[in-house]
């Protein structure tokens, strides 16, 4: 099995409802450096997994729709608590539209699964998998 | 498949026995930077896989019955060698048993896997994975 | 020149005033991971240069008035770019004030200089040096 | 499972065919971080999945015979396009070979995988995995 | 004092004259991570060093015409060790000739000072720091 | 000013001596990895400030004397606190003797200062810097 990850990262702010959340029940805010990870069985005729400047540049553009926003005041999670994890599902289904789209190529349908990582701090990480 | 990582380390005493670790043999030390995951297939009630605040919690703990200590003294390691990879696995089977015991919360009874990485250098780690 | 860094983190929302901003002027937020540095000449006569542990717990102290909010409600910053730059001083006068108020032991009287670093993502930071 | 992972590098020239590499078309180079994943079922009589020193030192002869080389050159490249992910494989199946002839020790036959990442950045890595 | 740090990276391909250098004599690569930091004394009438997005743009904008290159052959470079450090002032210079020429805005006049490191793995880097 | 960093580490067994320590009066241990910076004004005649992988080697030597031992039994610590910062002076000390006795060659005779930077875990590291 071979994957190749790239990474960016975004810049929100959001709050959540809950009582486990304590104090991050208030609106407050998060970098997540996201790690995007494509994995396949075969490399395609080129011997990669998927281009990585492709990749870099759609995962640049699935962050863009999210970075320097309130997630709070966003018609996509309305009523949604947009922790760590649920954000990682969030872009991995994004990242898997584009793919299922074309987006990163011909080859890139040969991909099997995606994996996005979303690191919070330097003690804390979520991540989310899925088939493609 | 989501996930959740949280971080924390602990600093120890402790030698082995065996030719194969050479001047190992000898007591030495090592600070252990430690990672806990947890899995689960599918999001709690709070969108979440785990509190990331008690994980923190519960991790500290269990690292603070280990930290500043010769493990070459301690009971539960008597004719034991303490190596990265057995003292993962130590790790996780103590915080499997607090999850089974309710401290991380009723939702954590959905976890379904713990990884525990523990990185002695930045050239080297060890990692146990077990099922919940 | 000795020194000691110690290392915690910040998750605050905020938004920014001015053009060069760009979408920075829109609520957003970030992780600040921080580093505090502590200087002196010569170490002190438990052959150290402040007590880390003492250290690490007023920094989170120092943090914990800032994390999980909105800046831009805070009256302390009332009419002021949080930029990360500006939140490096911030916290440092805040960690000086903590120096000369005893809070580090008397040993630390004799610290020479303070450096507060903010890492606001994995290719971004700031940081603010001043003398004690 | 146990696993563990140790750490070298490589510094490398190559150049790649085919318009999907843009201006990596033109001869340029890399610095590989390589992390190189050891797996098993159950620890080995000395509470190890591998001596660490020794996959140390078997991973510094792989890279070896790689590093501070012109990969066009090559004649085991001829005609191949030597992406990250491909030298992942390369440098995976040279260690599995290493394992088979017992230059990893008469326990490492029990290794059930390998698996080796490549990081070409501080923004992309590639990685493959194979049994034993 | 205050500073912001910005980081990008390139991909180069070169080699060494001189029996010091050893293998590195034969062409090989290198990624370099680059951390450019920029220095003042006092914060600009945004509160800031330097706008992060524009240091980020010119850092990468001098990389450019660096990366995806053989080095050796850059007429730029006729007759020159291109080490580590050398590189680092090469990138240092061309950024303080940017901001001379106004490309960081004319708040930005008000830098004191540039240091670039360049990071050639997880063991070895290289800086060169100069006044404006 | 020129600067070139290298980075090995050590894995050691101690105890501290004084209330300030709290648990680490126990017997315990540390991993630390350790940076060694090395700075001068000008290239030497190959343009570099020293060969890396020469400084390289040293370190490994200065950390190989103390690496792998209980620091409580080494008479040159007799009576002293062996804290990050401590070590880290007497590393630099030695590599400050080791460049005076020519071993980094005769071109490291300009070199200025040394400064070495122990990372005792992911949160907290100490530096010693001095003149050569």
């Amino acid at each position: 099995m071979f994957s190749v990850t790239v990474r960016d990262h975004m810049m929100i702010a959001h709050s959540f409802r809950g009582d486990v959340f304590g104090p991050a029940q208030r609106l407050h805010g998060a970098t997540y450096v996201v790690d995007a990870t494509f994995s396949r069985v075969e490399l395609d005729a080129d011997n990669i997994v998927v281009d990585i400047g492709r990749a870099t540049e759609e995962l640049h553009a699935v962050l863009g729709e999210l970075t320097y926003r309130n997630l709070d005041d966003e018609p996509a999670f309305s009523g949604m608590n947009t922790s760590t994890e649920a954000l990682a599902e969030v872009i991995a289904d994004r990242l898997a539209e584009q793919v299922h789209a074309g987006a990163f190529g011909d080859g890139a349908l040969e991909l099997t699964a995606i994996m996005v990582t979303l690191r919070e701090s330097h003690v804390a990480s979520a991540s989310y998998e899925r088939p493609l």
